[in-house]
């Protein structure tokens, strides 16, 4: 064709966690929460009106700033509402990275960002996330963007905040903490941002939220950097549904507690067990495990799974093809996952 | 401060048209719809559930893609949804343009292409849209974008097609027509993608339709074009509800063309009734008129409009600042800004 920049002619594009039309399908694939959201969202969506619709939303969601500020203890200028937790990478990338200005990156982690420095135009300086010295190594790298994803998809783990508080410190440009699936870890690190003017921090209504499909995230940071992202989002970036869904949502604690408590306990259980079923399933802090399959090729596992209609996911990359992701879904979903691996493995 | 990359720093954003607090305001400044949406559209809205909304959206949005296609004549691989009709742009500027692929443009147009092009530090090679030969000019300056809006925004003017085809075999490049403002024109260039694998055409549903918060446009092309397009927006870029809201808003045509007419109906008496007073006004194809004021200080009119809180969007823009762009209101609201203009003017 010859249409486009030559890095988009040459790139495969992100490839998201498959979709099974049927709905008896186990879908324990793209880490959703199998929990219904809070129902004040949905008698918030129902109250809209057409003249609701008719108008453009708010530029920058003030009513969720609003409600959010007061839940994480942060002024609104602290925050900006995205597209999801995406576009907020999307932007990020947008707008500290080019040709000459690299991300450093601790792998494995979150498969979409090499993709968009790919975009971008930008160079990847990759670490090992595994090596107790990645942190450190990522210091050294000083690069204008460094991202961690904590807790880290696809491997579950946590690092203390004391480490990235220490690591925020020595770098010169943005770091960037990724914590789309915080609401299921043991703490957070909105605290950095009183004492880091480079740190941003990302979250998402997907995961605990439930509300994957209203495509709402937001980043937290010091109100000067929010103000430069605020130049690179675009104008109307989240629509009026949205703010008034996410609004609500976060506006109910108590729903969210409730519901990550049943997640937690689902964890446990299924980590037990597939330990006991000879996998190597480390303590997670997310919503999914990764579990080494010892007994069987996990490809092997995963093909079989499907065959059951029973969807997780398998990435056919190093380090990782011998691993299954398993989101935690509802007991009788667990429960059809666990009988079906007692099948397989034998 | 010094995290951002040069371009951020330097430039001042986008800024979007005020949005009045005040219910009572007559609010003519942002080219909204003045009546509603389809009532499917609500239904639509009221029957999602909990679990609708905690899966990830279609990828792709394949409901729209499937119904918009037998609406316009395309197969549904024509077919790109965006996140309103500034995503698509932003897409394409990121597809596109670079450093050394400028942007192509006749000035004055929508304001938010050069920041697009500014964020993506690409060029842009302006010329005069109302010298006869600005299409001419487009054609050889060849650039890899070369963007028409088309009605104009916000001259109001339009291109017949022929002339864009010519266009279009002209370039080597891709030529991206926004048809943000089509459904008050008298002809649309879909029937161009048959044609030429070059041509991108950007669709709204914030204005036609009446959605502007719900945030959905999308791009209508050749399949192989799409296929890059698809490489670069974010990989769920459209939400559950504004994808299940555009669905039934672009099956009910027959609400749009009744919103239309009394659109048409509208712009013709504010037009008829504006020359009268002594202003110049353009013949319209678009929600807006672009008046001259050749009384007073087009800027003294706006400003005591405010007074009366009545909003219309003025641009302190060379060429610009002797008019105002106003958005055709409901009648009530035409009344409300025609008493006001007859006090004004005097």
């Amino acid at each position: 064709m010859g249409y486009f920049r030559k890095a988009i002619e040459q790139m495969a594009g992100y490839i998201s966690g498959f979709q099974p039309k049927t709905a008896d399908a186990v879908k324990l694939n793209t880490n959703e929460n199998p929990w219904p959201c809070s129902p004040k969202v949905l008698e918030a969506i129902r109250k809209l009106t057409a003249e609701n619709l008719q108008k453009y939303p708010e530029a920058v969601a003030d009513s969720f700033r609003d409600v959010s500020a007061v839940v994480l203890g942060v002024n609104p200028e602290n925050i900006i509402c995205t597209n999801g937790g995406d576009d907020l990478l999307t932007i990020c990338f947008r707008a500290f990275c080019d040709a000459d200005r690299p991300v450093a990156l601790a792998e494995p982690t979150y498969s979409l960002y090499p993709v968009l420095a790919g975009l971008q135009g930008c160079e990847v300086i990759e670490m090992a996330r595994d090596s107790k010295g990645s942190l450190g190594q990522l210091a050294q790298a000083n690069a204008p963007l460094t991202i961690i994803c904590n807790p880290n998809a696809p491997t579950c783990d946590f690092i203390p905040i004391d480490e990235l508080a220490v690591l925020a410190g020595q770098l010169s440009g943005v770091l960037l903490i990724d914590e789309a699936y915080v609401d299921f870890a043991e703490d957070n690190a909105v605290r950095l941002i009183n004492d880091f003017d480079s740190v941003i921090i990302l979250r998402s209504m997907s995961k605990g939220y439930s509300l994957a499909g209203i495509r709402f995230g937001y980043g937290i940071a010091d109100a000067a950097l929010i103000d430069g992202l605020m130049k690179v989002k675009d104008s109307y970036n989240v629509d009026t549904m949205a703010i008034a869904a996410a609004t609500v949502a976060i506006g109910d604690q108590m729903h969210l507690k409730d519901n990550v408590k049943k997640i937690k306990t689902e964890r446990s259980r299924l980590t037990q067990q597939m330990r006991t079923m000879g996998f190597e399933v480390p303590d997670s802090q997310t919503n999914f495990v990764l579990a080494r399959s010892v007994k069987k090729e996990a490809k092997t596992v995963y093909e079989a799974l499907v065959e059951r209609n029973i969807f997780v996911r398998y990435f056919s990359l190093l380090g990782l093809d011998d691993k299954l992701r398993i989101t935690i879904g509802a007991p009788e979903q667990n429960d059809k996952l666990l009988v079906a691996l007692t099948e397989i493995i034998g």
